[in-house]
């Protein structure tokens, strides 16, 4: 496990506050501030998308799972910190980066899973909202609750109403109630919901089966994804067919359909 | 209860066709033509939009509920009225103050909840997928069933399409039919469906819930959270930071973030 | 029944690839090569294509199925036939080509309903996401998994990403993975599941009741639902309102309001 973070000068080092471990592909990167319930103080969000910075031009990293430590996914921002340093220029710079970090995740080559467990709320349940997919253990619960602070989860809004129906997203947004794993599913914020003796274990399984595709065709299928979400039809089947020629045209395609009629694994290559 | 509408100058003055009652910051405006099942004559359209109008600088009233009186939530249009009068003009002004109505509900500062029981079809339905929020007594119906007399629910399509998937709500366009509450939960047209004996309390308890919350920070969130869907990902995130900052800014998050971690209840100023 | 396609020259003449049935205003469109799971080739898709724009402009045709013969819906695009010419100007015509049919079923006057068994996977599930409508049998299996061949299923998801969530979205086209016709409900792929003796009774009688609307009707509805969904809610209103200002000018629309005001079955001219 590589620890990532700036360990102080202290005696005895603090445990890093952002954890990576790489196995098979699949690079586990852990939210590490359990006793603040994760919450992304503007060195943790710094980290973390410098993070995934690094892991876009990794070719060994075909997959991220994004996962907390502790007893909590996410628990949003970091209130002490911000409230600690008021001012116009604290909360630009937190939510310059808090965006980017999202848009870093959005545009990474690599799918995110998210691995979510006890409550994923404000920008942690955007984070959730955000990954490419999203696990969690049935006991998770999921909120918007800015409301409740005078802080409506604007930013958060973001990526909740793009995953799931508007009634739904604004009733989270105006209560700011919890809804539990089951509702999240239903809504669609997240894949699935299962026993929290299993969320290690499914997810682990998911992100090993998409580790297994090429890299290549992974990036260009989750680019593709959402840039012609955002265009009209007749300009994303424009967009889709140039993309779908190109992908033809690459080596793994070639090796892929070959391998398939001949009905033997394929070789990726990553080009 | 105060009245609106215009009082005809008969001996016995008739009901108005629109009630309006305020409790403790929640506004309850009431469809009054039950025998008309709550048809959206071009008075009463008018006369809504303008309550509507009214309520957006009551810094008095922090929630609107919208009701039927009768039978039903309400039938749609007035095709009575509509047919009394043919020709482009009525018919340019009548979807013109309906677009606006609809509009206005969008735009109002306030949320506004649709309370719902008996029928909401055509423009009736299109009230319910309009309003931010919905509860339904679990024996409502839905429907757009202009096809059925040849007059397609094309405005009550705007709304519909971006309430529900686009396969359900081309059933519900092409065929007319009425679907029941649990579909219209399924298909997130509303946010829950409850006995009808439960559905005032349902719909006073969610109301008085978010009129406890900031009106500046309802405001600002309902007002983002429609605009930024319009925006491609990039800009949303640009917009809602923005938002964000200068929401952080306001009096009622300085408070509501100071007294969370005070745990105390905070105090709004509606600033 | 009436065949469709090329006829070659041999003694005994194949089976034409496209079949066509009209029944009471119902055309019934079958792919036709069932040994290839109904492969999408060039021919194919041109066959599908030029039919369904001369269907357009039949005022005797008020509703499209779309079926397969065999044991499957479909099976996307016919991979022997890409391999073996491969090539730029291949692939682009290809996707071109895919991409016009696609539009064809989006921007024709019926209504289009996809009658689904078997199953229905990358360019077939594509089908499935594009017709307004789709009943499949319980039975019916869907995906999207090109990614296993290192071909990204870019164009399906154009449609696939319109019809159902991010989230589950997402999963199908990163995993390839199958779904079953349950979840395809619930994710809004596909209107209805019902058993597959019951299958093409569920589909005619849809077919049927949307077949005895106002063929003018469903045609303005139809082309103004999709215009409005790439518009924002402004312009989407605007476009709407005039769209049903003109369908209230209509023959159709004052025939079927009057019938309906009168309680007595409306008489349909197509203007």
């Amino acid at each position: 496990m590589t620890a990532t973070g700036s360990a102080p000068a202290a005696a005895r080092p603090a445990e890093p506050i952002l954890l990576r471990e790489v196995r098979d592909g699949v690079a586990t990167l852990t939210l590490n501030r359990p006793a603040a319930r994760n919450a992304l103080s503007m060195e943790l969000m710094t980290l973390l998308t410098e993070e995934l910075e690094d892991i876009r031009d990794d070719a060994g990293i075909a997959v991220v799972v994004l996962a907390g430590a502790g007893p909590a996914f996410c628990a949003g921002h970091d209130l002490k910190e911000i409230r600690a340093n008021p001012g116009l220029e604290t909360y630009e710079a937190l939510f310059r980066q808090c965006s980017r970090l999202m848009l870093t995740i959005t545009r990474l080559r690599q799918p995110v899973i998210a691995r979510v467990h006890g409550i994923a709320t404000a920008a942690g349940c955007q984070l959730v909202a955000t990954c490419d997919l999203a696990i969690a253990a049935d006991t998770t619960r999921f909120a918007t609750p800015g409301v409740n602070i005078g802080l409506f989860c604007s930013t958060p809004m973001v990526a909740l109403s793009r995953a799931v129906g508007r009634k739904h997203a604004m009733e989270m947004l105006l209560t700011g109630d919890m809804i539990g794993a089951g509702d999240a599913v239903m809504f669609g914020l997240i894949n699935q919901a299962v026993p929290e003796a299993e969320l290690d274990a499914t997810v682990q399984d998911l992100a090993a089966r998409i580790a297994s595709k090429s890299p290549l065709t992974l990036a260009i299928g989750k680019e593709a994804f959402y840039r012609q979400l955002d265009m009209g039809l007749d300009d994303a089947y424009a967009y889709a067919s140039d993309v779908m020629t190109r992908n033809m045209l690459a080596r793994d395609a070639e090796e892929g359909i070959d391998a398939f009629l001949a009905k033997r694994p394929p070789v990726w290559e990553g080009r």
